[in-house]
């Protein structure tokens, strides 16, 4: 008899994404006439630099000729992107260690923050700092590592609770609390803080004093403006034996809806199997893809390498440049009302307080009905973010304005 | 302390097509003037069709233009290519029960195959009819369903072997014979046999008698020219309440390199949990996808969505015709030589053992050697493969004709 994993049934029912999704259609049906302004999910606006439509054209037309098609790839990816990659994000940032062998290309930074977790062994307890990206959590829920839901925590994972009154900088793990696996997400979706290098040293420290692994997202690194902010964890020291990168091209290159990534698993990350052989995890992961994935398409691919041009570079540039004009726009629009904020300065993301006792999916319904802006609410990212609401500078920089003249009849909203 | 997924360490430390890889670049290092002609692994030598190369052109096009650009997409496919799938696969075909909330669009076959391990709640136990596809069994060792490895089985999966003296028909599983979740292939990658329906029809009624989940992989279905020779499980009565098909354009449109194909999950597919409440698996599945995967790319949705226009229709009559006729040409000369041979008549693959008391592996490098023609070891799908190989129609006519003349001096080889 088939039987279903339980832990779905153990998942609340929905994906936050999609309750907002919901919430804003119903709004919008009851109201036609209303303009609403989305600043929830993190998609974005502009459209796909020159560059890689090019790109993507051509790379179709040889698809369509006998000669030039490329059937099955490499399922770690085509050497001419990985190597692209390590050049440009790792060797000529001065990280000296990644090679292309390293880099291991992905279909988007959610499937492989996901399926990471087929290479835990049993046992292995996951710690999450929160707020925090959902997938993170529910991922490991659904894998039965989640053990009992208890109170908006599970007592299967570690909950690291990054705080107002402390900046939402991270805690490192308590003396007694077990983090065998660490989620770091940074520039931080939801909060958009940034870790110096003297915090995220103090991370790798820990991990490689408690043999940890360490999932480093950082799939927000291109919106660093502060100089000395680390963009990659391999920055500090002995990172490439404790830790795992992930990025995407998503948010630097409007890829959300074209799905590419990648994921650094350095050769020199080595833990080891239950009975205390040797693991070598870009191995193991190898194998993972080549059992599970087939690769990311030949076209994505060129479309991805297209980034990596001087073009490419420049199209980034721009790109972020726009998103952080729309993050300041936000960020003194909530100052000036007097709200609490963090982020927008080093990372897309706005995340705020306004004066007020509501929780976050009161300040929602509030923002939405009252405004028509869209948000997303900080409780959904973990309890410790309840009262905040995140905005994000992906809309038009039209749009971006309209909303903040709206925030600025605050007293009407909230 | 992180440890690593110990599962890892007992598969086999090389998947099958890598070794067989990796013995064809040996061999043509050693012989760099020889022309390997590669009948191994299943990739095709078309390129892709043009409707499709314009419609990718035409929708890169698009997400170059902020008014057209598409972020993020729906988890589960575009409303206009589950459309087109229900109803061109399905009810036009007269199969009624299926409608596009059933279908969820996937990068290929293998990721869905291996990540339904996802759904199966622990004590599951898979049933494998072989030689089969590697990957389902390979992806439940990982997941940690194996059990123990012993004379190339697992004792946690129930191997259901299909030996050559029934015509490699698959057995039902005997009586005391646990099969909670059974993978079936038809047509059948390796050995290129079908069902007839009226077989099919028992194993439906297998599944439901016993409450067990049916993985049908039908990613060759087009390849059927036999009449009555059913194209989809859902041919069968009562298999929307008990199987789950999956299905690719990589073999039908050489979308290989472009990956994208589907998977069916019924609404109408009820299981339970553990705890005895109902799981409605096309909701878990919905779950899993919105949890742990971004959805397949704009770009490469408009491609496949080509695919049902009436040019793609023909572009796929046409890539079949001449795939199928390679396969007719390699079992005839195949037969000319006195082999048994099965497949290569409503399948691309040819499955064959010449008179010899060789084993896979061995025929294998002899025909390597001797001919330069790659396969794949029949035993690399299962014990019972052993002393077979198999060969793909999925290469040239030009080649295709020359491996026949080659394999016409069969005495010189094996």
């Amino acid at each position: 008899m088939f039987i279903a994993n339980q832990n779905f049934n153990r998942l609340p029912e929905s994906y936050l994404f999609s309750d907002v999704a919901r919430k804003i259609k119903d709004f919008r049906e009851a109201n036609p006439e209303s303009k609403v302004i989305r600043m929830d999910i993190g998609d974005v606006s502009l459209p796909l630099p020159e560059c890689v439509v090019e790109a993507m054209s051509r790379a179709a037309a040889e698809m369509g000729q006998s000669a030039s098609f490329h059937g099955y790839g490499p399922e770690q990816g085509y050497h001419f992107l990985r190597e692209a990659v390590a050049e440009t994000d790792y060797r000529s940032r001065g990280i000296k260690g990644i090679s292309a062998d390293d880099i291991f290309i992905s279909d988007g930074a959610k499937s492989d923050l996901a399926n990471l977790g087929d290479i835990f062994g049993s046992g292995v307890r996951p710690a999450v700092v929160t707020p925090a990206y959902p997938v993170y959590i529910d991922s490991n829920v659904l894998a039965g590592r989640g053990g009992i839901p208890e109170n908006g925590r599970w007592s299967g994972i570690s909950f690291l609770p990054a705080r107002p009154e402390s900046a939402f900088l991270p805690p490192l793990p308590h003396r007694g609390v077990t983090a065998d696996v660490i989620y770091l997400c940074y520039p931080n979706n939801p909060t958009g803080t940034v870790l110096s290098l003297d915090k995220l040293q103090k991370w790798v420290d820990y991990a490689l004093a408690n043999k940890s692994l360490i999932i480093y997202d950082s799939a927000y690194e291109a919106y660093i403006s502060t100089p000395g902010i680390p963009h990659s964890i391999y920055e500090a020291e002995g990172a490439d034996k404790c830790a795992i990168e992930v990025r995407s091209f998503s948010k630097t290159a409007g890829f959300t809806g074209v799905r590419c990534g990648y994921t650094v698993v350095p050769r020199s990350l080595e833990f080891t199997f239950i009975d205390g052989t040797k693991a070598s995890l870009n191995r193991i992961w190898c194998r993972r893809q080549c059992t599970k994935f087939n690769g990311v398409g030949y076209v994505v691919q060129r479309a991805a390498e297209a980034l990596y041009t001087p073009e490419g570079r420049e199209a980034i540039r721009r790109n972020v440049a726009y998103y952080m004009d729309n993050a300041a726009l936000l960020r003194s629009a909530l100052l000036g009302i007097g709200a609490d904020v963090v982020g927008g300065v080093d990372a897309p993301y706005v995340w705020f307080r306004p004066k007020s006792e509501l929780d976050s999916w009161q300040l929602f319904d509030r923002l939405l009905h009252r405004a028509a802006i869209s948000s997303t609410p900080g409780v959904g990212f973990g309890k410790e973010g309840d009262g905040w609401l995140r905005l994000t500078g992906f809309n038009t920089a039209a749009l971006t304005s309209e909303a903040c003249s709206r925030l600025s009849h605050i007293n009407d909203i909230f």
